[in-house]
């Protein structure tokens, strides 16, 4: 069975919040993990909103110090404590968030008891920053006033399907039957009986999903998400406010297109839009131009990853 | 005619927030002032969501530093900025909130150019904190973990209302108009044509709020407010919790409602529920034994002064 990968966008506005949009804040669920990437103001009440425990986040991943996308931390912080975590937190992001956090909580609050480990992202070259079984996580540099990462969450490769009445015919045992679903071919005494494409059909597509805010236009960055499946890409700005995008180091829709189209990506997710747009209809329609699997982010919507 | 006098409820839920609630924030009318009371994470959007401008803000009162007090500030003060604000900006707290926000925005973000202005709260002694035509606004000493204020809104005397026809009677200028509904007498030629008492009416009766959260039981705060026309204080517990509540420098609903009760409130607003409670109808019916003008704030609510 294919292990859930779902990912729930908490908040999806720019640096000012409007009266029914939130700032940026997404969760991922992969398997029985909860990872938290970036957490604007108001984050941990749309956790609430879409039902999403706490206690399963254990890693949050920061992708640059500008506050709408990590003011909403300690509040989420200062709850767990309330909640009664003991559990450790592992929190990825420039160090300054660190010596933030604990400013703050030394001054005006009190600093959660439950270990946090602060892991330092690297902007300067593409990292493996997490790694399990099932999934590894990279981080990779963008280009904004100030460092910034964007985040890809890379599905490793799946057992394979053994099919099931080649159990029967050659009467496998059981270690027999695990390799061969890790790709080994039936070998008894140190002969080839069978190749394993004639016992097994190929497990699932691998998933993945590559999370790119803030950033100005970075073509640098396609090698690193080349194939993804889902890129969301931020796109503060339409077309006809090219040169303000580029005067704040964000993206025009068009440019997260290109991104997109450049990188392969099967599906485009466009967010962080300025308040100044109303509905993200202007962005959708400029980006299909490029690179029609577009789509625009909404607060409480939920991508399944087939 | 009376000036606005409306109490705006932003959030009204203790630390931990909830799908539908936010911590601590409101925001008073009073005339074309508006004043911001603490700043709970999330209030920009709750402002936002209630059409109160940030523009019109000119004065923060922050009670103490907890974060559920003020997390909200980071992303509002961000957002003035992002707004052009140029306007001064008064914050009213413990030193410390000071050094907290310089501290975040010298490290992950940016300070915002408007100039901000601190004032010290006095946590010792009931201070007047700041005075206009109309209104007085003082600071007064609770009992809490740390050092917390209430505040109180007093409306100050307001002109007499001049009766008509006496005004033909006497054929009065508009300077001894002036100086009767300021509560002078008709002095013609040194001489007293006519008491004041005969050519007016009072002015329309004088509105007063209180603010009273975090805080335990704590009756010496009685002397500070008496006789105020609304007072808000937080019941965290119902009674069957009154040693919580005793433990965390907390309040019952009982205890909110002896306060209200020792003061001669007219009215008594309840907030700060602990997120067990689901409903606040178990404080507002205990309290309302005590108390029988009770009611529960509840984010949204308008509160409007007559």
């Amino acid at each position: 069975m294919k292990p859930d990968f779902k990912l729930h966008i908490l908040g999806k506005s720019s640096a000012i919040p409007t009266k029914t949009s939130f700032p940026s804040a997404q969760l991922l669920r992969f398997h029985n993990h909860s990872f938290l990437i970036d957490c604007g103001e108001g984050c941990q009440i749309q956790l609430r909103r879409n039902q999403l425990g706490f206690s399963e986040i254990r890693h949050i991943f920061i992708s640059h110090v500008h506050g709408d996308h990590y003011f909403g931390l300690f509040g989420l912080l200062s709850s767990m404590r309330l909640l009664g975590r003991n559990q450790i937190l592992h929190i990825h992001a420039h160090p300054k968030l660190e010596s933030i956090i604990k400013y703050v909580f030394s001054q005006g609050g009190s600093m959660p008891e439950f270990p946090i480990v602060f892991h330092k992202l690297n902007f300067n070259a593409k990292e493996l920053i997490l790694s399990n079984k099932l999934l590894d996580i990279y981080s990779f540099p963008m280009k904004h006033k100030i460092p910034v990462c964007g985040f890809l969450f890379q599905e490793k490769q799946t057992a394979r399907n053994i099919i099931e009445k080649e159990i029967d015919a050659y009467d496998m045992s059981y270690q027999e039957i695990r390799r061969i679903k890790q790709g080994a071919d039936l070998v008894r005494n140190g002969k080839t009986i069978e190749k394993n494409d004639k016992l097994t059909l190929p497990g699932h597509a691998l998933r993945s999903y590559a999370y790119c805010s803030d950033t100005a236009y970075y073509p640098e960055m396609v090698k690193h998400i080349k194939n993804v499946q889902c890129l969301y890409h931020e796109a503060t700005f339409g077309n006809h406010l090219k040169e303000n995008a580029k005067e704040t180091f964000h993206s025009t829709a068009c440019e997260a297109a290109m991104i997109a189209r450049e990188a392969n990506a099967k599906k485009l997710l466009l967010g962080h839009f300025s308040t100044r747009y109303h509905t993200p209809d202007e962005m959708v329609s400029e980006a299909r131009e490029i690179f029609p699997e577009t789509y625009a982010a909404n607060e409480n919507d939920v991508v399944v990853f087939q």
